[in-house]
């Protein structure tokens, strides 16, 4: 999960909110994200899908069996649905998504027994470091919002 | 969602699962693609996401709003939340997808009124032609794999 945060400050820095991703197979990683939806000015360019691609460009393959994603914030429906398209074998999260968790928090696809295959899950990991970056952010946004609409 | 089955038709072409979408705004397709899983050998390379990174570009923003989604079968998980994700104003699709339809059959995350964007949704548009697509493309297959079993 650190090296998650790690990806989750390179959002911060260049002003993304912040939020990483790795993805691990046999203690190696395969893959690495973080959120760009902004620089990119894609909707799809979450850290979970980036690292995804990642991964499955390093093994060569859309199946990523065996293999586990770790991500400072918990997922939301989209990159939950890429984790289980991806055939994943767990995903570790740190802080809950209240209001877009779509592991734990409003649903759990990754879960689901309908679908055609099912995702470990291990949650709250870091939960105080992940979650910590994320208030620091917000927080700064809101202060610099205050002093702009002052000037 | 004659274009989105033309698109479809692209996928087929080259061995694909047979699924189409567009992106239509204003009434100019803003975005298109064909499911390009295994050619790609990306788990997110479903049509859809394909066609919502293609309309982001063409607009030059990751916020579809007022645009609307066609894709020939329901989309799973992933591509309703990037569907959400988008702002995307309604997806109107053709064929439900039992195992994995995540706009009608299985849950519906689009309309999640929990989630902070809904997306109106229009459902079973040329269902016939766009399921007739999906069963001789499994048909098909089918008969293949019992021909190269007997060889």
């Amino acid at each position: 999960m650190e090296q998650a945060i790690i990806e989750a400050k390179r959002a911060l820095a260049i002003g993304e909110v912040p939020i990483g991703a790795i993805i691990v197979k046999d203690e190696v990683v395969i893959g690495q994200g973080y959120n760009q939806r902004e620089s990119l000015q894609d909707p799809t360019a979450h850290a979970e899908i980036i690292a995804i691609k990642q991964a499955a460009r390093t093994l060569g393959t859309w199946r990523l069996t065996g293999a586990d994603l770790y991500v400072t914030l918990e997922p939301c429906p989209m990159c939950a649905g890429a984790i289980v398209n991806a055939r994943l074998q767990q995903v570790v999260f740190g802080a809950y998504d209240l209001k877009a968790g779509a592991v734990s928090s409003l649903m759990n696809i990754v879960e689901d027994k309908r679908l055609n295959h099912c995702v470990q899950v291990m949650a709250g990991i870091c939960e105080e470091a992940c979650s910590q970056l994320l208030k620091d952010f917000f927080q700064d946004l809101r202060t610099r919002n205050i002093y702009n609409s002052e000037r």
